[in-house]
């Protein structure tokens, strides 16, 4: 059995050794590159993790786990290009380095050679295991459209906003669980369960991320608390916000939204001071909370005994308690 | 079994039915404009015919055909935005019609797309399809870096165009009927004879392309001519006119690929010229028939009667025969 941590080194040493085709090298390099910028690869841990849970040769998830994350590393690279982020963890993004061309393309190759690692799964769950990726893949494609139409509104509903970091976010991380049980052996309820499990994580995650977004510790979380705010980001913070806002500060509110000359910081202060008034953070972390829970009664379900299943209630409080 | 026609038409039907998902529309709406615009559905119309040389029940390789027809769609909607391409089949590109991120986002998830209908091919040849298909997509976005690289390069060899128009066109169409076999129950070797066939014939099909664009008749190609010398691509014919030129007419085409200002059709009427001063057409046409002759070796050989492999012949001599 492998711990969280264990499982993430392993990925990472096959992430580094991964056979990656030299030529031609202004297609491969910006490939090797984002998969050279590390991350922290819970989502392949996560297949290894899970297939761990039913068999004892994990080692055999190995490369549809890479799979996820060569997948997970496309999707950033057309994000930043259409999100138009010019660095991705501390290092300037593809489209930057490169070019915008080379970008798309690297990221068109990369997205194939993640379905070409995922037809090395075994025979017998092939078939099964393309079909979570590929339904998964959609998905994530289709929250990323979400994403894109939400800075396009002046207001996004709560049930939008969800239904938008369940298929952007979420949906990949409970397909990762899903995909490790399914190689482990695992029959379709277990898997389910588990896709249960990583799926309200998942949702977790993302509004843990927003919320450390405004309430982190600029020097834990190594980047600027606002940004989500400076942007006019319609999170579940501002959403709520606006919804238990009274008729002044929705005003106040809707101004800082729609206002196009501001001193950030003082914009950045400003909303969060309103957020605080309405105790913006309590609620979120209530919701969270409700996620987590969720999650760990589907975990709960799985037909396993408790003993293998502590790394994965272990990385479900962790994420609970995370700081950055 | 089919003729060309027949499955064209099928194709073309099923592709007319095929489930698109609905929502978000921004996503999925510009993947069906791009697969209603038509085209001539070559490469599925090929997978069902190679099926069909061994297989009574061709229809089974509808879907993988699709998910070729598909890929190949995507890669289309891609190459528009790298290559600042207007127009595709007359109607504006994606790019044009919606916008850049739409382009992207929409051609991400047909490639998933492709790889998600690739996987409703029978289990016992899923791996083998699977494994020919991604290899064969990787290297068609290879064909296209090498294809953009040109752009920045003054002079291009022989050997680099050739291997250049091999991966971006010919291993689809080579492919195309490899994955066809291979779902007719063909044994590895005949899939590969149809491999070569599809190959050779793809790149003379390339080459004839080329030829075409300078000297078809554009009232039946439906199209301007000459659009490749005013876009200084590297093709065959430029090729070979600066290896056979003279020093005259050497620095004569140098001067047409540098000069920034000229009057459009007084540079197509002048390298033209020397082209035709050249022999150049007559230079292609015998390299187009060497490859014709390599494709029909590869079919002769196949072990299959010749009664089944007649509509391959056809469309062989179909593809020589060809004025656009």
């Amino acid at each position: 059995m492998y711990t969280l941590p264990e499982a993430q080194k392993l990925v990472e040493n096959h992430i580094q050794n991964l056979s990656i085709p030299d030529a031609p090298p202004e297609l491969y390099e910006p490939v090797k590159y984002v998969l050279s910028m590390g991350g922290k690869r819970i989502r392949p841990a996560l297949v290894i993790l899970a297939c761990d849970l039913f068999a004892d040769a994990a080692e055999a998830a190995m490369i549809p786990a890479l799979a996820i994350e060569v997948f997970h590393n496309f999707t950033l690279l057309h994000d930043d290009i259409m999100d138009r982020s010019e660095l991705r963890r501390g290092k300037p993004a593809v489209h930057v380095k490169y070019n915008e061309n080379t970008a798309i393309l690297s990221g068109d190759v990369m997205s194939i050679l993640a379905s070409r690692l995922m037809n090395q799964a075994p025979g017998v769950v092939l078939n099964a295991v393309h079909d979570i990726f590929t339904r998964t893949a959609m998905q994530v494609c289709e929250g990323q459209q979400l994403d894109m139409n939400f800075e396009e509104l002046l207001t996004v509903s709560e049930e939008q906003y969800m239904a938008m970091i369940e298929l952007k976010t979420a949906v990949l991380i409970a397909a990762s669980l899903q995909i490790g049980a399914t190689l482990g052996g695992a029959s379709q309820k277990d898997a389910e369960d588990l896709y249960q499990f990583g799926k309200n994580l998942g949702i977790a995650f993302q509004l843990q991320d927003d919320l450390l977004d405004t309430y982190g510790d600029p020097a834990v979380i190594g980047k600027k608390v606002g940004t989500d705010i400076l942007d006019n980001k319609k999170t579940l913070l501002m959403i709520q916000a606006l919804d238990s806002a009274d008729a002044g500060q929705k005003k106040e509110l809707t101004e800082w939204l729609t206002c196009r000359e501001f001193d950030p910081n003082e914009k950045i202060r400003a909303v969060t001071e309103i957020f605080n008034t309405l105790n913006i953070k309590d609620l979120i972390e209530k919701r969270i909370h409700e996620y987590y829970e969720k999650a760990v009664s589907s975990l709960k379900q799985l037909n396993r005994e408790e003993g293998r299943k502590a790394e994965l209630y272990h990385f479900a409080s962790e994420l609970l308690n995370r700081d950055r």
